[in-house]
């Protein structure tokens, strides 16, 4: 048996000028930007001409912790939106657009897979309309004139031992994680210590993501804390006049970007910060404007829910005014076997033992998510190698966790593969049950926020915090931070800050390691464990492989 | 009297969609892919197609010593085609994009002036169509790959004290300049010193714009010299494995960009070497189209004569195969009072000897030009302040070179400023007149090619190059880098390497301070004075006050 890989499947669409797309959602020609004959960005004057529209029902699909048996997220997103097209849904999918660094790296692309995807993928893993390189420009605008400031006369007394605003490049590049820069003398500046993250991890990438308008960007953006003083003074980009240059360099890239799944149905694809030290979603942008072109929206959170859906809930729901109306949790046999304990080399075996055994996690995550109010549907990813009996046993353990789950067949079907689910979903969101509250009210103290999420969502004993750490959250307090949400940044292959524990692990604590205040962003960022903000290349890195071919087609980029 | 502002102007345009401007060149909108309404590529498959097609006529617009007074190269460019369509001629202007990190600093924009623009103006000087962030993304994987070489075993060999190959952004980033890159332990690389230029200095730029098709830019990426072995030997960019995954990011943006004068004409903006240590033209993929569809292509070289013209005669004519039927040289009757020595604040007062004086440094150009064997019309770009004396006094000085000059007012009436010129360039370009060579042959050595440009352009006496740089270019003709043009690098503001020395100076010597190989571009840099590789803000950056208005247009960006 030979199955066709994702890129040979996407080659092979039958792609509809992107005007067509638009118009499956009342978007003109005129308030569509072209960029090329198959992606275009949707015009601000349109996003404020539907501001009126009723909403559409917002979906959610989130997953278990990921294994390296692959759960297929976005491709059920996709899936999903194709199938309640199929039966006769207005629907959109708004899912993040991928960072171009890691495709050079290992990684595949991040736009679905089988028959569930969405095109042109190669496009969408390279420049696509330029978002990423805009907030590239825009982060390292601000990052010259810090220095720049310094350079001449430092009137706002930045200690340049405080510089925390670094650089940023979409590439993975270890050698710029840590450097000196300004060397060479008098006409270069001062040297110091900083570095380069990925853009995906850029404040900027999750301000664009949260903001509302090109004017509450704006705002955001001069909220950005880049210096202190000696005396602890925090500088904005405000105060550095950076603001307003930043906002002109993302005006384009605030615009949502629309394209086509295989089956020609709509998809927003826009931002995509980083789901461990940002929030992990699409932008807030695209979601509103699909909510009013669309009458059902299926997006996507980073990561497993635990780490994905709850920033979504207590994150971007909380800040953007969103309600989820149904979640999809998405799990498969293979990943259920894992978490049982079956080695990767095995899992082509029927392992029923260790598919009831893994469904501890998806029960935990299940349960979660119903700790927010809102309805859960488990899908389960269908692959081949899944026996009857194993996909059963998921199906009956879902039903003693009070859920439904549902067997989906759109990676080697499309739409075809998700008509049971999409007929549920459609259901369960018309059906109003969903009673959607973030987790923890805003007026809570940080610290206290860190618990409940530690303890109701990780299901940790305790949180382990020094006092230096905990000073620091007085302190914002103090300054008037204290209404800010959580953003938790810990391994996604746990629900504990070991990447080991698989299941549903109890009896653990959560070290906060660090904390850090993005105060554009809106939110401040708990550390627990290790966490890389510029990745590196592995030995032999994928972009050795990725050429044109004699046809002009793009090889190795999957 | 006053005058409304470049961009009030351009925000007054009435712009046509692309798809219209595009027809005047008979390329389908199939073949157009689209950027927004008013930007767009030319497809690959349509460039391939026209291959057949007779070129039309190819002219030059170059100018005198660029002075503080400004001369309107761009303006001339843009005007001069308008008013070659105005009077019945299908032309096409080529000109380079603008580089994104010096709008943030004090520079104005590249698309002209007046009513001689190219629109969409404030597109074309932040992302335009994203090409510069290709470079960039192209330029820097290529780095990451090699350091990532090294941390993998290095099995090339790299002296990493000779890793030539550094890193670019498009921004004026001082601290950038010098710095020390994998500090932090093991897991980030072999601590060592390298630097950040400015996107436009990349040899990949210069690649871009040399390139004739996808084929050849990956020929020529892969043999970019990136490091040394400590036995000297070369490592090229195909060792790391780079050159196609670089050609991958840059396949977009080799297709050529066409936007629109203000008068609706075609304009092709494509490349933006740096003028120095690069040739300083738009990319050879552009104007070999355009002149393919257009029966006038009107191009523009960087800088002055000494510099611009001859790099676009000796490598870009040579590499490419063009030669151009007719020459514009822009004069000002201000830069000609600057160069008679008059100060930028007395530039008001007529002074007709100081014009006379001045135009020793025109006289000197136009010696130059035609040493090309190619025919020269001058153009006196009209400022307000002109008096007719003054203008009369150009006019006769010109006639005694031989040549003839023709005053043009496109600031101010477009289209209707340049009818004379037009009318007589279309002429001399008709005619066939030109009888076009580049200065030396290929087979000279190169520091007799160095001789060459510096004696019969600058009007050296003598070249000084110590035993270091002499036995360098040995060693690369030796190497098989012998028959490559070579590209000069100094002060723009002077035919000798003082930028103080205007006018037409004599008894200078020009120093040789350094020699670089551009083995991918296909070119042996001399540099002569100090070059800047990486621009640095100034004190109060234009960035502080660019911002968007109340009316969602963008302010300060000029």
């Amino acid at each position: 048996m030979s199955f066709k890989t994702d890129i040979e499947i996407a080659r092979e669409a039958k792609k509809r000028p992107i005007q067509e797309i638009g118009a499956k959602l009342s978007i003109g020609s005129d308030d569509l930007l072209p960029y090329g004959h198959d992606k275009a960005k949707v015009s601000q004057e349109f996003i404020n001409s539907v501001q009126g529209n009723e909403n559409g029902k917002l979906i959610l699909v989130t997953a278990i912790n990921p294994t390296p048996a692959g759960e297929g997220k976005t491709t059920t997103t996709v899936g999903l939106g194709d199938g309640l097209n199929a039966i006769g849904k207005k629907a959109a999918v708004c899912i993040r657009e991928a960072s171009l660094g890691p495709c050079f790296g290992m990684k595949g692309g991040a736009a679905g897979g089988g028959y569930a995807q969405v095109v042109p993928m190669e496009e969408m893993n390279l420049h696509f309309t330029g978002d990423f390189h805009a907030i590239t420009s825009a982060h390292n605008l601000l990052s010259a004139m810090i220095d720049n400031h310094i350079y001449w006369g430092n009137e706002l007394e930045i200690d340049e031992r405080r510089v925390v605003w670094r650089r940023v490049l979409d590439m993975n590049d270890r050698a710029l994680r840590d450097v000196v820069t300004s060397l060479g003398g008098v006409s270069n500046g001062f040297p110091r210590q900083t570095g380069f993250d990925i853009t995906v991890a850029s404040e900027v990438m999750a301000i664009l993501c949260l903001a509302t308008d090109l004017e509450d960007l704006q705002e955001r953006l001069g909220s950005i804390i880049v210096a202190y003083t000696r005396a602890r003074k925090p500088i904005y980009a405000r105060d550095i006049k950076a603001d307003g240059a930043m906002t002109v360099l993302l005006k384009d890239a605030m615009q949502p970007n629309i394209v086509q799944t295989l089956e020609n149905n709509p998809a927003f694809v826009h931002g995509g910060p980083f789901a461990n030290i940002a929030h992990g979603c699409n932008s807030v942008i695209a979601t509103t404007t699909a909510l009013k072109v669309a009458d059902y929206v299926v997006t996507e959170a980073g990561f497993g829910a635990d780490l994905g859906a709850e920033k979504f809930m207590n994150i971007k729901c909380r800040k953007a005014n969103l309600a989820p109306d149904c979640v999809v949790l998405v799990a498969t046999v293979r990943a259920m076997k894992m978490n049982g304990g079956v080695a990767k080399g095995d899992l082509g075996d029927e392992n029923v033992d260790a598919v009831n055994e893994g469904c501890a996690n998806l029960g935990r995550h299940i349960g979660n998510l119903k700790s927010f109010g809102v309805p859960v549907v488990v899908a389960i990813n269908h692959f081949v190698s899944d026996t009857d009996a194993e996909v059963q046993a998921v199906k009956d353990y879902v039903e003693t966790q009070g859920s439904e789950a549902i067997l989906c067949t759109h990676w080697a079907n499309g739409s075809k593969g998700t008509i049971e689910l999409a007929t549920r979903v459609a259901e369960i969101a018309d059906s109003g049950v969903s009673q959607f509250a973030p987790l923890y009210r805003d007026d809570l103290s940080l610290f206290e926020k860190i618990e409940t999420v530690a303890k109701r969502i990780y299901r940790a004993d305790d949180v382990l915090a020094d006092k230096k750490i905990r000073d620091q959250l007085k302190a914002w307090e103090d300054a008037g931070y204290g209404n800010l949400p959580v953003c938790m940044a810990k391994t996604q292959y746990s629900f504990s800050t070991d990447p080991n524990l698989r299941g549903a692990p109890v009896g653990h604590s959560m070290p906060v390691r660090e904390v850090r205040l993005s105060a554009g962003a809106g939110f401040v960022v708990v550390i627990c464990g290790e966490i890389m903000t510029m990745p590196g290349l592995p030995r032999t890195p994928s972009a050795e492989a990725i050429m044109l071919n004699d046809m002009g087609n793009i090889e190795g980029l999957f």
